[in-house]
């Protein structure tokens, strides 16, 4: 492999406690020419899905190099440790086999080669299994940085028969659009699986409805174009739609979570 | 300009999104040399004032280089991008014209030459407006390390024409001083916008109040000299007057919350 | 000393206020050549038995180089701040002498030689005496990366009069050892200061009780090896006894906390 200068962190280890930390200590004495950067650590514990989802919408963002992503409930199971080189970006992916990388994969153009992280030379030796992330995951990517030959760390493995995401589609359903939250953000507001041309023929005004409720929003350019109370569908800074307040959290007075469906159609005349 | 190695990064975006880490990996890209250092991405979401009063107490301390600082409720507004060069200190704020960056470009001498940031070369195409951090303020502040001249972005703005910041002076009525609370830190310590020399008259025991409360407080050299249970004020790192308890919160048990107003005087005798 | 490359860096902090950047530019003025590497800054304010255990965990894991912990009550105060080479690794612990240091230190081969940090020299002039971290602990260590010699810093302290740490020895009480919760990490699993081997003679089923609570634990390699329910020991990640369960928090759901007693033996026939 070429040489990388940066390795992307994502992860569910929050930064409460000193794993972060860890791994990057280990990744700083086996590769120290490398710069570490942040994507989040603050992936709910175990939330396979959000943690999928954060790094594909920070995929096309990041620096060529080694992506090194952990959400890992399965760890110490049989569950494969594999690292995946995209296609595209010059991005090489190391992580568990469970779902987490692929979103992420296909959006930098799927997956061109896969190794299972096999070749204990390449590991630290652990007094127990449980935190792959600085005994395997963290001195893979940093041998990975190093140059090392991605089929020196294991055997190949079929791209196909990798986990496969999770990642919902919008379903149509008669004149109505059946869409899901991904993703609340800090700010509140609620991501859609949604595009915006699948919903350009319903107008200006669109009705919402999830759970008990029915609102109709007005679709806007920015949050502040809208009025105060008025709820907002803005082409987030991804391309989809989302749900939005000026300046307040939709998530919190519209009780939005990921996950929730919601329909949008034209409003009742 | 001159090239700079350092972009010391605040924002509102906190660590649960993949916003921090998206900015850095656009910034690494653009500026590969570049190490950032994040002064804080927790400032409460649209909180302008309190990002502000935090740029503007780390000022003076940031290395030379970029400033890039974000909290921007009015984002695909229009609301100014600016690039502001400070007087002293070799720093450049880029940010939002919303009142963010003026108490801080003030503590490092005040603007010397300043542009709107209307040059669209230096920034990222973007589906949508909403994250002009990755897409503006990211890549502008990128450019400016790599020593592109100032100029270049956009069109001069005259520094007078800048948003003004939203620092309060404290204010004397009679024999009292009026005060108001700053900031409360992780610690409970809060705060005021009071310098000691205003309330040396007072001598040893000054009376505090707010609300419905009043207390009288001692004034003390560092927190381990405070009795348990005795309200301090002690002369705190940035040389203002705040209030304190021993090893405990004063905001959590006198209930104080930044922007509240506190009166000073002499105690009754 | 030798220069060094890297600075870990803990601290009681956190990171919604200015704290950890202020301190990371300082440093960065001082050695701009150096990486700061991020162990935690979350550890509870004041809480010098959770910082230690942190530091302490990471201690082995560390790149040579210095290491800057600041968990300080006494700031201002009387007590001593240090600067302490460990015998191994490479590493020259900068921090309070409060006991915050000492397990880590004797994780390390314990203290070679150790001085209190009394030339003011190195120190940056100071409006008040409450944050040691940036104008005492924080050039202190820059220097020291620098190269600059321990004994420049100030009077050699003998290392037995260093703080002690306050890492509790489980006891045999009969037939049951008594062991005490260290730390409750991210996932909720609860760390005692047992080693496995100290259990080994009661089998696979271990009886727990905490205090109205008796429960039977099982032996497991793994979280995964866990059913829905059960509650397991895994030797966790630092070859310690850990109580806990699959992808739920133990500590919540059993009611455990950082200091709590745990009584272990054989379950009753």
């Amino acid at each position: 492999m070429a040489r990388s200068e940066t390795i992307s962190f994502l992860s569910d280890y929050g930064l409460a406690d000193e794993f972060v930390g860890v791994v990057k200590s280990v990744v700083r004495q086996v590769a120290p020419h490398v710069a570490v950067v942040d994507i989040t650590h603050d992936v709910a514990a175990h939330d396979i899905r959000a943690g999928g989802l954060a790094l594909a919408r920070a995929a096309q963002y990041l620096a060529p190099g080694v992506v090194l992503a952990v959400v890992d409930p399965g760890v110490g199971t049989s569950r494969r440790a594999v690292a995946v080189e995209a296609e595209e970006n010059g991005l090489v992916f190391v992580g568990p086999d469970n779902g987490l990388l692929a979103a992420a994969v296909s959006m930098v153009g799927g997956a061109r080669r896969c190794v299972e992280l096999t070749n204990e030379e390449y590991h630290l030796a652990s007094p127990g299994p449980t935190f792959a992330g600085r005994d395997v995951f963290a001195p893979v990517a940093a041998h990975l940085a190093n140059g090392v030959e991605l089929d020196l760390f294991g055997e190949p493995v079929d791209p196909f028969s990798l986990t496969p995401g999770m990642v919902p589609l919008a379903r149509q359903e008669g004149e109505t659009l059946v869409g899901e939250i991904l993703w609340i953000d800090r700010f509140g507001n609620a991501q859609l699986n949604v595009d915006p041309d699948e919903i350009a023929h319903y107008g200006d005004r669109v009705r919402l409805r999830w759970g008990e409720q029915s609102r109709t929003a007005r679709r806007a350019f920015t949050y502040g174009d809208l009025k105060t109370g008025e709820i907002g569908l803005i082409v987030d800074s991804y391309g989809l739609v989302s749900i939005a307040l000026e300046r307040r959290s939709a998530a919190q007075e519209l009780r939005l979570r990921p996950g929730d469906a919601v329909s949008l159609d034209a409003p009742p005349e």
